[in-house]
């Protein structure tokens, strides 16, 4: 507790959690202490939370939280802030915030290091707040960082209507990239068009390296944003340009692929990709600095937006977790309290 | 032809060609016309030619010399500026230097791009320089540049003996990295190690990845150069430290590879690779200048040497080429006018 705790926090609160790993009805409430934050870190009193993939792998037992991290899922929120632990700047209690975690988003009150907070951005509800860490801080430091992606480049991503996919969308064509994606419907290439996509590929009705190989006169793609695996890589390979980077951040289809090393020799291709939860606290402070710099501004102008498909209360988390194994466009997200 | 070019240029040369592809006996003497350089060009009056794998392809019809290119082999050379092409700077004639070519080195004279020309370092013959320009290129382009190798870091190169791995050792350790590498005898092991290798592993004997999991406490590979691809790279994978780099430069065992793109992106890993033949001259004359800066003092100073196999006259080039695929340590190297 610090001088700046308020004195009106409650004891406990309700998380979403499991008892056992399953299918989304394991997910249930439960109540826990409300944490109080350590060094370094803010409570952030949760108004949304959004939800993604690897809840889903957690709640299945393929994803473990890193150490320390609660055990209930949940890895970005939107709300106020709570209260302030020490050696923490730049943070007012009661301010509306976003924040990436490490996990136990699916809660009243949730922990943040201070590096992953954000304001949120002017113009924002709580609901689409919830929407940005995790596909912003993954897009930005994969695409612009590790991929290094500028204006004039060609780059392709997967999934062109999930919340990685639509994120990736409008940051590319806000940075003045030529974008392709791949999608699952013609609903889906529509949207994807309307996020700015110059080309919305249905990967169910033409195989998406052949339809690139024609792209812009069969320039190659300059980067390409891969959550899918398996043998999306030869595909990804067979479609770079010249110096191309491909950088996986999942991989749904599997994670054996088969490389052509003589292509990525005379393409002088770059494979990399990362996972952001495992990264310290200190990467993750500068990707929050970089967004805030660079990214917070186009959402305030409007020029890039998260994408809401569907909210649940809290409490129907494990609805929310059924609705993400069926179509959706876009980001699942939890409102707290409103139930 | 320009003011500088001696008059006393024959108007012939003998070359060693083919005219059609096949097994080493294919290499015969012929007559050409020798060449006169062109604007930023210099011909050479070759005193000594390197062999390289390359040169094995291209007689076997796998692979063409760039558009523009001699048809006869030979990538680098040692030997005195014969003649100075418009434009070109800081070269006198008669000058010892050696050159790295896009084709052509087994004659009499060759062209060479003037920023693919470097001085003969001081105290190497003509035979010794000639086995430089490959691959010092080649090792720097790709072990200091794309990869990044620094100082402290483990560095594992497969081939420990070959012209790429005895020059891979010597320059890794001269800046400080811990080196491995892998051979396939006692005494070629004995051999990298003469060179520095703080570890040579036979392959024959052991499976380079399980000694390596357990090299300086497991710690990791940094950067690995291959040029075996095939079932090497998923070794390579498994022995890969995080943010650990593996540049590819050919797959003498295959180019289709198994990769675990999980385990690329727990790790952060970058799968790279070039090849140096097909890179313009801007790229080459800026590697020329790092290594005058940066390598030719080391070569100079006695601390990095180039590692002479055998040295054939050129017009047993056909012997010189049979002996490319039976076990040599270090390069072999054709000298020209000692027949």
């Amino acid at each position: 507790m610090t001088p700046s705790d308020p004195a009106t926090l409650p004891d406990t609160m309700t998380v979403i959690g499991f008892d056992g790993h399953g299918g989304p009805e394991v997910l249930k409430p439960r109540t826990q202490a409300v944490p109080r934050p350590g060094a370094g870190e803010v409570l952030i009193a949760v108004r949304a939370a959004g939800i993604n993939r690897p809840d889903v792998l957690q709640r299945l037992g393929a994803y473990s939280p890193p150490k320390g991290a609660p055990d209930w899922p949940g890895l970005e929120v939107a709300g106020t802030v709570a209260a302030i632990g020490e050696g923490v700047e730049g943070r007012a209690l009661g301010e509306a915030v976003v924040a990436l975690l490490p996990g136990g988003g699916y809660a009243d009150y949730a922990i943040a290091p201070a590096g992953s907070v954000l304001p949120l951005p002017a113009g924002l509800d709580f609901v689409h707040g919830a929407a940005l860490p995790e596909t912003f801080f993954t897009v930005w430091s994969n695409v612009f960082t590790r991929g290094r992606l500028v204006a004039g480049e060609t780059f392709l991503v997967h999934g062109g209507t999930s919340g990685i996919g639509t994120t990736a969308i409008q940051l590319a064509k806000a940075f003045g990239a030529h974008v392709a994606t791949t999608v699952g419907s013609a609903d889906k290439a529509e949207a994807a068009r309307g996020l700015g996509a110059d080309l919305a590929i249905d990967y169910r009705r033409e195989d998406f390296a052949e339809r690139l190989t024609t792209w812009l006169d069969g320039r190659g793609i300059d980067l390409t944003l891969d959550m899918v695996g398996g043998d999306y890589v030869a595909r990804n390979i067979a479609v770079a340009a010249t110096d191309g980077r491909i950088v996986q951040i999942a991989h749904l289809r599997g994670k054996e692929a088969a490389v052509d090393v003589g292509a990525v020799m005379v393409k002088r291709l770059t494979l990399t990709g990362s996972t952001l939860r495992a990264r310290d606290i200190g990467f993750k402070a500068a990707i929050a600095a970089e967004l805030l710099e660079k990214v917070w501004p186009l959402i305030e102008a409007g020029r890039v937006r998260p994408l809401i498909d569907t909210v649940y209360p809290l409490t129907e988390a494990a609805e929310a977790h059924r609705h993400m194994d069926v179509d959706h466009i876009g980001k699942i997200v939890l409102e707290v309290g409103k139930a």
